[in-house]
């Protein structure tokens, strides 16, 4: 499997016992950035998505391609502060306390189709918070994709108890 | 020009004075977004280019997709604490204190040819510290591409008198 092959694992980062996967390694290949960007399209070329919404920070880099190549635009959720125009935010936990993610008010027009993408996706907290705001703004969420999950730690199965597919390139368990 | 009617200004933001540069507006905008890509890679597509660095974190949307479009890899610039292998870092001045960036010191294999690419090029501070970061980890500068430039605020000046080339696309006077 080229791209698993490609995604490096460094223990105890960022701290003891956690199995960091880096797609660093896999982006800096011109072949793996280029076939990771086609298997996570591959569900949605024929759904007319309107735009990518990308989260901050290595959201942006993958986000970025899956909209060009699916003809869309492409959307920001970016942390608390960083967007220059009217924003809307939520909240969402972290191990010990609260983030925040913002989207721009006129980022999405009303019943415009969604596609959010992010590197990984773990509890899911980032990418739920993201879909709250696509929604908020009027949005019509039409799928999440991401290149890792990590299945034990609950976020995919969160996302589909909410009603959205979930498309995901590599697994990796007991993370 | 279709690329600077898509950028908003927002006057005002972050603070009272300054005319901030909105790029979101033109990346929502499909036709926007390969039309600035295209004119981005303009410069580079006949010059082999093994690898484009993106700076964190707008820096991350464009630069994906031009190191797609020259058939290149992508390698992150990022914030200080964001990467998770071994860093070399280098500190830039801030208009208070000071801010690092980081890039893996495997990112690059020694005498590859790297384009450096941002949104906005301002001072030329992360952008210079971005070259050194490129060059500590061996590689080969072949030039630098930005959306947009305020010239007045010295930064296209500076990389060049280091003697690297600069593309843009869109300029602001007066900034």
């Amino acid at each position: 499997m080229p791209i698993r092959s490609l995604i490096r694992t460094i223990p105890d980062y960022p701290k003891p016992g956690i199995m960091f996967r880096d797609i660093m390694t896999l982006l800096q290949d011109p072949e793996g950035l280029r076939i990771a960007i086609a298997q996570l399209i591959e569900p949605f070329t024929d759904m007319k998505i309107d735009k990518v919404a990308g989260i901050e920070a290595r959201g942006f880099i993958i986000g970025g391609l899956v909209a060009r190549d699916l003809n869309a635009g492409f959307v920001a959720i970016r942390k608390k502060g960083k967007l220059p125009f009217e924003t809307v935010g939520r909240d969402y936990e972290l191990e010990y306390g609260t983030d925040r993610v913002e989207i721009h008010t006129d980022a999405i027009d009303k019943g415009e189709k969604i596609l959010l993408i992010d590197d990984l996706l773990a509890t899911g907290g980032t990418a739920m918070a993201g879909l709250e705001l696509i929604e908020a703004v009027g949005g019509d969420v039409v799928g999440t994709a991401f290149i890792i999950d990590l299945p034990d730690l609950g976020g995919s199965k969160k996302i589909r108890d909410a009603g959205h597919t979930v498309h995901t390139l590599v697994e990796y368990e007991g993370d």
